[in-house]
């Protein structure tokens, strides 16, 4: 029995915190990309590829990481996603799975991703939230921090915040928001980034920047000629994987 | 340089996950009185007991257990409470530290406690909270649940829900609530105990047979006689620790 050929669209979440990122890699096989298309390609009895909206570091978490993959079933979405949840560890999960259009790409598709990084700033310790938050040293002044954010919105060469010091292809991204809230009772600040991409390390590194400012070892002031300088050792340090989750990609 | 013996009250969260329970044991170091008594004694070069309210099972969690122990320091509060925060691993933490009367007691002074268990109801699979919540299988029917808890609520003999078949001392406690809540957007079903004590595995033992009730696998009007037997056999299956914290401890 074979049904056809359809492209389909899954949003996943995921605890990256066992992972070695996204992305599939020679010498590991502890990706979740890597988990994802071994256990579709047992399911189908012939290797399928999983096409990520783009990458996450390792230990970084998603909400709402997007994929599509080609597949030949018989099964019903509704099957067809039970039956990979109940093969996937429990820190993973595919909590949308949808036939797509043929000509759906979760990367090429994408018109912008929102990111989240918590910041915990409370006089304890995260106990419960340890893996998902990081804890940086002394007071942050948010307004330093909203105002370095300013800067940083808007179209931009991001060079300068950019892990990958031989990136060939264009660095221009355009960042349209940059919210800093405090939530949780008061314990966290967030940091939410919607923009229609991000480079390697982009948000971290944007995140460590401006927590340097929070703290007052920076002026927001530099933020320009970061950006314009394209230099990355002028920026702050990155900020810690475990902080960060990929809470939507926009098509 | 030398203080006075001081009777500290703590109160204490932790992240059960790793760790075989509350109480020291001859066979484990790894619980969390032993970490506390371990470090407590270095910290003051002499043997430090620490009291708890009760235990908590292995794999229980505790947002507020409480706990006392005498020490001969000239640390402030403050500076106590952060050294042994600084010395602790990151899923323990002591979120209040303060001076008790001589005769302040973690057990014997405590008037209640209240413990939350939470059950996972949403369709996906709970990712970031898998370790803090119980999924059961099918539908839960909470007019059930909630109808079988008000047979619990008052005082009775718990001998039928408790873990400890060679119970020698008294297991007549008294409920003062049982609520049972949609909560987490509807994904979650919180079972939230108050009374003035609680015997071993007690509210896991409530809490799986609550679950039978809500699932249709038994009927409310079975609680009474649960009670009145006293046979733990007529009780429903005890529910994994995973899901229960101890919320608070009332003096």
């Amino acid at each position: 029995m074979s049904g056809m050929i359809k492209n389909y669209k899954i949003i996943i979440s995921y605890d990256g915190s066992r992972y070695d990122g996204w992305q599939k890699q020679a010498n590991t096989e502890n990706t979740i990309q890597g988990k994802l298309e071994a256990l579709l390609s047992r399911m189908a009895g012939s290797a399928i590829l999983v096409h990520g909206s783009g990458r996450t570091d390792a230990g970084v978490h998603a909400l709402g990481q997007t994929a599509n993959f080609r597949m030949d079933t018989t099964c019903s979405e509704a099957e067809l996603q039970a039956a990979i949840n109940g093969y996937l560890p429990e820190d993973i999960a595919v909590v949308h799975l949808k036939t797509a259009s043929e000509r759906f790409h979760s990367r090429l598709s994408a018109v912008g991703k929102i990111y989240r990084y918590r910041l915990y700033v409370g006089n304890g310790k995260p106990v419960f939230d340890r893996k998902y938050v990081w804890q940086p040293d002394g007071e942050l002044n948010m307004d330093k921090m909203r105002e370095a954010a300013s800067f940083l919105v808007g179209q931009h060469d991001f060079r300068g915040f950019c892990g990958n010091r031989h990136m060939k292809k264009s660095t221009v991204r355009k960042i349209t928001r940059i919210d800093i809230e405090k939530t949780a009772g008061g314990t966290e600040i967030d940091l939410t980034f919607e923009g229609n991409g991000f480079l390697q390390n982009m948000v971290r590194i944007m995140t460590g920047t401006l927590v340097e400012c929070g703290q007052g070892f920076r002026r927001p002031e530099e933020m320009p000629e970061i950006l314009e300088t394209g230099e990355r050792q002028m920026a702050g340090k990155m900020a810690p994987a475990k902080g960060l989750t990929l809470m939507e990609v926009k098509y």
